[in-house]
């Protein structure tokens, strides 16, 4: 421990401190892998319902920060919220995940408003305002977003995709049409991201989950300037508040989206190599990552030895300790628990 | 057309030299797309026994090669039926992918057996000197394996996995007992290629096609290490034959793959930048890709001016064309046509 606390740890890591003890959150820190969890869940008539719900939302949030002692708390919500807003007509089946009506075409995109956004959100700021009340003081509350490429994916493919066939060939084939959906949702989740931190937010990510299916040049233009134009009108009506951007599985094209997005802080998926992203990232902006889940639910040695050498690979810069994707269902908590007394007691 | 062929180009390019016009062959170029598989697959009682027969192998193995005229004609077959010749239990459900009875351990690993493997694979062979009988002059024959990693995954997940929690709690949490699947797996796949190459296969690819989701310690172990030793025997069995190894999704760990495996070319993904393939890997291997096979659903200028793209950043050094993954089944034949005549037709 660094002494009596002060300020939030995970703040100051992202806005560039170099910290003794890395503060550490788990992307799905909240979910199903916690009895508590699953308890609550059982209380919901859907998943969108629970999202729905500030009193559940507010309390899942809560469970891993009571259990762990997290250095941050991510709202409990969906990044599909923002579609449902939009009027599209989302549905979450169990053990299949969600199922979208899938967007049709421009016409799709002409059927989707902004009107009702933040009527139908306002249990998600509700939430947000609820937890900010509760949370510990040194606990840092994230509101988070999908990206637009991301979100763009479930929206045309109506749900998970193998190949994104129809979103990449509507991109591509027609991309002055796919821009519209994309400028659409630029608009829409500027705003979500904006009354999250008018609520109570203190950092915000932007999960682009599937950037990493993108051609390069794709890439810089369904992943790269989207989120450049988000993190603007964040920056400009919510100074200070950082931005952690996810490109999950980016590759080579973490340097350029950590370098043009604006982003203060990168989250990094388990196959980039920590001495890269210290020599490639961190030299101008905070490194988040990037254990794998899987290591949380083998446990053991293995998970103390994989922990303590990405500390060691990265705490020579601001740092913030993440997975490389979300907890897993069958993560066993008490791995949880040892995974944070190893970052919080054997630090090099 | 660059004249009258007194070699076979894609060797050519494999070995290192730059070509004026790009060899080019397709991942899954024989397949579902095409009318005339669709018509002889309908004469196999299922998709092993397809690849069984080596009547029907050798058809399908040179359907795309007939209409197309490629440069590479890839032998029909599975990286499953080595799991299969090892004695594990491999089908395929139409629609639902491959389905393994899971490996149950060192115990499962236990009961497999290298023994059987030449007899139960000899009509992959039988078809492979089929093919090479039929081949155009011009046209090389590529034979192929997975990587022991990528084949591990499926002996293991018991098929397709999202998250390979199974394999990899194996490996990170008992390394010393994956090893023994890893090292039957490099024995099998040597042994495999070499047999191949015997048959008649003068070009050898390794599908390594999981290996983006290994973080870089374990990508080192599971994936460049089995491979090296894989391509060492290769080299010493088979001298001159060359051998292409296709890691998708490395991302940054491209690099280090290319350079350790002893691999002669390297095919990339479409998340690799072709420039910077260019800088990191063409100047001392030979690249082949990257298009992305959604280009080959769209059609159209969409996908000339990413084909003459790729062309244009990849021409300077040793290239194969290729797409960064396999065809899909509801690509449109004609476009895969407007693809070679426009690598042929038009490069820089």
């Amino acid at each position: 421990m660094t002494g009596p606390v002060t300020s939030k740890p995970l703040i100051e890591a992202l806005k560039g401190e170099t910290m003794e003890v890395p503060p550490v959150w788990l992307m799905r820190q909240a979910g199903r892998y916690l009895p508590e969890y699953r308890e609550l869940r059982a209380r919901a008539r859907d998943f969108l319902d629970f999202c729905y719900t500030p009193e559940l939302a507010v309390k899942a949030t809560l469970q891993p920060v009571r259990r762990f002692a997290m250095d941050g708390a991510i709202i409990f919500s969906d990044i599909l919220v923002v579609a449902d807003a939009l009027g599209q007509t989302v549905g979450f089946v169990d053990g299949k995940g969600p199922v979208l009506e899938p967007l049709d075409g421009a016409a799709g995109v002409g059927r989707l408003s902004l009107q009702g956004l933040p009527e139908r959100l306002a249990p998600v700021y509700a939430a947000i305002a609820g937890v900010r009340g509760e949370l510990p003081p040194a606990t840092a509350l994230i509101g988070f977003c999908g990206a637009p490429w991301t979100l763009a994916t479930y929206m045309v493919e109506g749900g998970s995709s193998r190949d994104f066939a129809r979103t990449k060939a509507w991109a591509y084939g027609e991309p002055e049409g796919f821009r519209v959906l994309i400028d659409l949702l630029v608009e829409a989740l500027a705003a979500h991201l904006i009354a999250q931190v008018k609520a109570g937010a203190e950092v915000l990510q932007i999960f682009d989950s599937w950037a990493g299916v993108l051609p390069d040049t794709a890439f810089w233009e369904w992943s790269i300037k989207p989120i450049r134009a988000i993190v603007e009108r964040v920056n400009a009506s919510c100074p200070g508040v950082p931005v952690i951007g996810f490109p999950k599985g980016a590759g080579i094209l973490y340097e350029p989206f950590a370098r043009e997005t604006g982003i203060d802080a990168v989250s990094i998926d388990t196959a980039v190599p920590c001495d890269w992203a210290a020599r490639a990232l961190q030299t101008t902006i905070t490194v988040q990552g990037n254990l794998d889940p899987v290591m949380l639910v083998t446990g053991g040695t293995a998970l103390e030895d994989a922990t303590t050498a990405i500390c060691a690979r990265l705490h020579r810069g601001p740092f913030v300790f993440n997975l490389g994707h979300g907890v897993l269902p069958q993560t066993p908590p008490d791995n949880v628990q040892r995974l944070v007394d190893c970052i919080r007691g054997r630090v090099p």
